[in-house]
C-alpha cells in the first residue's frame, strides 16, 4: 500500500485523527510537558503503585535521571482475578504526593467509565490500556474530559482500528490524544509481544497525533529495553513509556521487564546521542 | 501439551473454571433452555435490533425454524464512531416484545458496567463481546448478578486468558457462564477471522462450562455458516449463535454474514443428522 | 469477501487451480483409490518409518481398521539437524513391502528435486510438506511426473498462496493434485498449530481439487484427533491423513500426536455416522 | 524469558550457532568486506536482475552512494508461476560483470541444491530466502561449500527455528553464516510484513553470528525504508539489505518497496550519524 492508498482507505472511516495535506503534527501538553515537539519525552516509573516508599523512591530516581513524567498504575487490569489488582484511590494519592515532591506530571490508567471522574482528579494524563482500546463507553467518557489521553494500541489491533478508537475520543471534543505502541501478539515466543516499530512512521504519515512507545510491555524483557528504546527513537517516536522499579526483583507485577534506577540512568544517557542524530533532544 | 500438562499449567491460575477429576460438565439454564445437555441449542437473530418490524419478523422466523433463543444487539460495539451504534433501551424493549410473542429467551450484549442493571432488566442472558473479554470491571459487575452470561472469546485471546476471564465472573458468585468461540485473528485474509474449532475439545477437557460457537462472526461470510456449523457440532459444541436477518442485504451491520430465514431453516435441517450421529439432538 | 469477490481476486493469478462456473470437482486416483468422490478416504500410518517391524505392524493395523492408504516418512524434514532424519531409501523399501502385504497405496514425502525420481519409484503419491509448499524447483519437478501429489499447506500460507503453489504443479502438466490442510501458526499455545477448517469450504468454492485434512499435525495432540477428524468431515473434507503408531510412546518423531491402533479403530467407527449424515461413506 | 532461560532452552537443540559464556561475536568476510565488525555494511541493488543496463546502473549508483555489496536476484522465488522467474545464469553473468566494474562483492539467492554449484561459481555470498529457510537439503548443500551464506528468516519462523536452520549449515562445516531479519507475518495489513527488530538484540545475546536486516521486504513500502533502517541500526544490526532500482516504477518485481538512487544516497547520509551515536561507522 502506498501512502496515498492508505490515507484513502482510512479517510472513509476516520476524520479527526487523519492528517490533512500539508498539516503539521499536533503537540499535546501535559502540564508543562509538550509531547510531539522537538524534545523526546520519557515517562517512567513502576508498573504498579505498591507502597508509598516504593513510589516516591521511583519518582525521585526517574526525575533525577531525566524523565519528564511519572507513570504508575493504581487500577491494574490483571489477567487473573487472584493477582494484585492495584491500590485504587490510595495509589492515586501516593502518585499525587510523588508529583508534589518531584514536579513530574502523572500518567495513570483508568479501567472503567465510572472511575474517569475519580482518576481524573489525580492524573495529569489518563491512560487507556491495550485491553480497553475498544472499550467504547470508556473512550466516549474520557473524550468528554479535557485531560490528555494516552491511548495504547490493542495487542491485536490494526493501525486502522487504533485510529478509529482515537477518533471516538476526538469526536467527543477531547483533542489531546497521544498514541502508544506497546507490542502486538504474534507467533514468536521469545518475547512477550512483538514491538511493531513500523507503526511509528506509518502513523507519522497518516495522523497528526504524537506517538510514544512502551518498550517494557512491548518486549517483556528488561534486556531488550535499551536497544528497543534506541530503535523507537530512531524510527521517529516522540517519547517512551518505561517501567522502572527501585527493586525490580520484588515487584508485584512485571518485574522481569522493569529497569532498576541505575539501568534507567544509563538508558537516558544512551538515548541522547540518538536523539541528536535526528535533530531532536531529550 | 498433554491433557495433564495443560490442566497443571492452568490450575496455578484458575480454580472455579477448571474441571476436577471425574466431574461432569455444568449445564446452564436460561429460562427453560438448558445449555450443555444432550440437546444442542441454537440462538439466532439479527446482529443489531434495527426496527420493531425487522426484529419481530426475525424472531418469528427463527422460532419457527427451531431456534431455542433469540439474539440481537441493542448496544453495539462498532469500530467506527460513525457507524450505527444500536438503539439502546428502545432496542431492549423491542427484544422483550419479541420474547413475549415467541417465548424465546433473549441474549443481548452489555458494554459497560453502568448498563448492567438496565440491560439485565430485559435480557435473559448477558453477552460479553470479544472486545470486552478483558474488561475486568464489566466482568466483576456481571459476576454480581444472577443472570447467565455468554462470554465470547477475545479475538486474540488464548484459551488460558479466556478461562481467566470466566474466573472473574465465577469468583463474584455467578456460576452460570457459557463460553463462545467466535474466531481468532490470524494472517489469513479470505475469512474475517479464523474459527478455532480445536478450542472446543480443549475446553471440554479442562473446564465444566458449556461451549457455544458463533460461525457468523467467526467467518464473516454467510457461505461458510452451514459447513462451519456442522463442523462445530461435530467437534462437540453445545450450541450455536447464528446471525439471521429477514433481508440481509439491507442490514445496518454485518449483512454479509447473515443468513436469510430460508437458509436458516435449511441450516437447522442439515444439522439434525450430525447431532444424531453424535448421540445428541437439536 | 463474497464468493464472487474471492474468485475474481484469485483469477488474476491462478488459472488451472480455479473452478469454473458449473464445474464439478476433480477426483484424483491413487492406484485404485479415488479421492474427491463420495467415499471419504483415510491415509494412516506412522510419522516416520523407523523399522520394518513397526511399519508392517502399523500397515496391517490401519488396513484392518479401514484405512485406504498407508502414510509414512522415509525422508524427514526435522527442525533440528540432530533429530532422526529418516531411513531414506531403506525406508522406501519397507513401505513398498508394506504395500505388497496389505495392498494399500503409499503416500510419502519428497524433500528435494533430486530425490523425486527415487521416491517416485516407490511411492504411489508424493507428499510436498508444509515447509516446502513454496519450494518452487521441487513443485516444478513433481509437476513433470505423473504421480499424484499431496500438497500440504504451508503453516503460514494464505489460501491464495497455497493455490498458487498448486498452480506450479498443474502448469507443468500433472493434474493430480490433492490439497491437505494441516494447521496454521497462530498465537494460541495450547495446540501446536491451529487447524483452519474454514479453509475446506472456501477451497470447495474456488477450486476443483480434492481437499484432505491432517488432524495429527494440525493439533499436535492425540486427544484432539477424534473430534477434529469429525469436524473436518462435517466441514466437507474428502479425506484424512492420520498418524498411527503401534507404540506411540516409543515413536522417534511426533509420538504425542499419534494414535495407537485401538484408538484408530475407534476413530474410524466414530466417523462413519458423520459421513452418512452428509450423504457420503467411509 | 530471561537471557539465561532462553539460552538454556536453545542449548538442548542448538550447539554451533550458540554463543558461549564470554565469547565475542563472529565476523564473516565476503571478499574484502567484514560483516559483524565495527563497520555497518549495506548490500544494495535491484530485487531482480532484469537487464544488463539496469543492473550496471544500479551497481554504479549504490557503489557511489556508499554500499559495500551488490544484491540482485537471478533465480526468483515468485508466488505465481506466471510472474517473472529471473534470468537464471544470464543474470549471474550480468552480476559478475557489475562486480568487475564496481568491485562490489555479490550476494544472490540460490533456490535448489542442484543450482548451488552453478550459483556458487558467480556469487561471493549465497542467499537462502525466507521461503527456503527450512529447505533442509538446500541448507546441507550450501553447508558443504566455503561460500558465506546469508540466511533469511522464514516469515513465520521463530528465532529458535531460525537458529536451528543456521545449525544445519554450520554442522556441515561452513562457519560463515550471517542471519537476516526480513519481517514476519502478522495480522497487520498496512505493511506487507512486520519487521521484528527485537530479534536483533535477542540474537546478539544468544548467537555469535552477525545479523543484518532487510527493511525493503520487511515493510513492502519504500516510505518505511529510511526510518526502519535507522531503527535497525539503533537496535544493533550489523548491516542492511536494501532494494535499489534505477527506475522503481518500471521494476519487474517489488517496485513499490525499491528506493531510487537519490533516495538511497540520502538514506546512507542519514544513517551515518546514527552509526556514530552507537560508536560504529558506515
Amino acid at each position: 500500500m502506498t501512502r496515498g492508498e492508505l490515507t484513502d482507505t482510512l479517510s472513509t472511516k476516520i476524520r479527526l485523527a487523519l492528517r490533512g495535506e500539508g498539516d503539521n503534527g499536533t503537540t499535546v501538553r501535559v502540564c508543562g510537558v509538550e509531547i510531539g515537539g522537538e524534545r523526546i519525552i520519557v515517562a517512567a516509573g513502576p508498573c504498579s503503585v505498591e507502597t508509598r516508599d516504593q513510589t516516591l523512591r521511583a519518582a525521585r530516581e526517574v526525575k533525577e535521571a531525566g524523565a519528564s513524567m511519572l507513570r504508575g498504575g493504581a487500577f491494574k487490569p490483571r489477567t487473573s482475578p487472584y493477582s494484585f489488582q492495584g491500590l485504587g484511590e490510595e495509589g492515586l494519592k501516593i502518585l499525587a504526593e510523588a508529583r508534589s515532591i518531584t514536579g513530574l506530571p502523572i500518567v495513570t490508567e483508568v479501567l472503567s467509565p465510572e472511575d474517569v471522574e475519580l482518576v481524573g482528579r489525580y492524573a495529569d494524563m489518563l491512560q487507556i490500556g491495550a485491553r480497553n482500546m475498544q472499550n467504547y463507553p470508556l473512550l466516549k467518557r474520557v473524550g468528554k474530559t479535557r485531560t490528555p489521553i494516552l491511548l495504547k494500541r490493542g495487542f491485536s489491533s490494526t493501525i486502522e482500528e487504533w485510529l478509529s478508537s482515537a477518533e471516538y475520543i476526538l469526536k467527543e471534543g477531547n483533542r489531546s490524544v497521544v498514541l502508544c505502541e506497546r507490542g502486538i501478539r504474534t507467533f514468536e515466543t521469545s518475547t512477550r509481544f512483538t514491538l511493531d516499530l513500523s507503526a511509528i512512521p506509518i502513523l507519522k504519515e497518516v495522523t497528526p497525533l504524537p506517538v510514544m512507545v512502551d518498550p517494557s510491555h512491548g518486549t517483556g524483557r528488561r534486556e531488550l529495553v535499551h536497544p528497543m528504546s534506541r530503535a523507537a527513537i530512531a524510527a521517529g517516536a516522540d517519547g517512551l513509556l518505561v517501567e522502572v522499579h527501585p527493586e525490580p526483583e520484588k515487584a508485584l507485577s512485571d518485574g522481569s521487564q522493569s529497569l532498576d534506577p541505575e539501568s534507567f540512568r544509563s538508558l537516558i544517557k544512551g538515548l541522547r546521542p540518538i536523539a541528536q542524530a535526528l535533530g531532536r533532544y531529550l
